[in-house]
């Protein structure tokens, strides 16, 4: 049916090249966009297209920033610059900032090495990562996820910065609020072998 | 961080309306329209207003049709004009028709009776389809979903109709290829109490 309706069909074809949109739900986001009011059609296009035009990421820390604008991380007079913080993507520093526990640098990957999906040391930025070690870094803190290929990504970036700095990475454990019955049994033998003085 | 680059969270707070973005995929799907190609982006926005302009729903059976277009169930020579199948939305009808196993016309209602949700009968497509019923109309098949609310619209609906047509409705029972031992006991209890001859 869809097939007779040109524009249905192609907005349906776009609608599935968005990642995170199961084609069940697709439906209902077609459904979305074709009975809401015109203005919210069109300011969400006017969003996306304004987003795609201002926003570049960052020469030094590849974090997003508004094009003529300084980076708000690196420009912020009130970080410390002796301390970067690596992640994978933007969402995960997004976590880190919600804790309010971190004041000092990011440098965002773009990923993590993945030699299944073709991804190698050379589509991320470590080489930018390894420029920005000036003898004022004093640190570098591994905060790629738990994964393997985050942790791949974590042991070859340490290789490289051997020697040069304190090199740190998150702490294994049990998750606040959680009950040690229900931990996967590597998680309750990384917290006992990684435990913490009281 | 976002609040401090305003076109990113414009693009997110327009990205948070879509119904069926999980908030954790939304970061996603903003990466996405910001990393994927410029043209990819165009033409989503393209599609998405052309749909929005040529898309409408047929005054009779409110099924999505192309303006300037003739409905393609309505004026189809081939399809059988003496039954209606009542569907709540398009996906119902999508679902139908995959199938094809039926050749009569459609009725989509828009959605099912839900007083909680502030949606009445007046809401829905019903008096339209109540002008519909002309002598040609041999028989109504009530495809609404087995929940309460589509079984509520379907009592509803059957009510109005009563004796000018054959109202029908979808067979209950137990899926194919799946398991007595699997299913709810209301559904195995459906399927006994309806039971067909072999």
């Amino acid at each position: 049916m869809i097939n007779k309706l040109p524009s249905l069909a192609q907005l349906c074809k776009n609608l599935q090249q968005v990642p995170f949109l199961a084609s069940k739900n697709l439906y209902k986001v077609a459904t979305y966009f074709l009975t809401t009011d015109d203005e919210k059609v069109q300011r969400f296009c006017t969003a996306l297209l304004e987003a795609r035009n201002n926003i570049i990421t960052c020469s030094q820390c590849c974090v997003w920033q508004e094009k003529n604008k300084k980076c708000i991380f690196c420009s912020d007079p009130r970080r410390d610059k002796t301390i970067i913080c690596v992640v994978e993507t933007w969402q995960e520093l997004l976590s880190i900032e919600t804790t309010d526990g971190y004041k000092g640098l990011y440098h965002v990957l773009g990923g993590a090495i993945c030699p299944l999906d073709g991804i190698g040391p050379e589509d991320l930025s470590i080489d930018t990562l390894l420029t920005r070690l000036t003898p004022e870094i004093k640190e570098i803190i591994l905060a790629t996820n738990q994964t393997p290929e985050g942790e791949a990504t974590a042991a070859f970036i340490a290789r490289k910065l051997k020697n040069n700095v304190v090199v740190s990475c998150l702490a294994r454990g049990i998750p606040v609020g959680s009950n040690l019955e229900l931990m996967d049994k590597l998680t309750v033998y990384k917290a006992l072998s990684e435990r913490r003085p009281f």
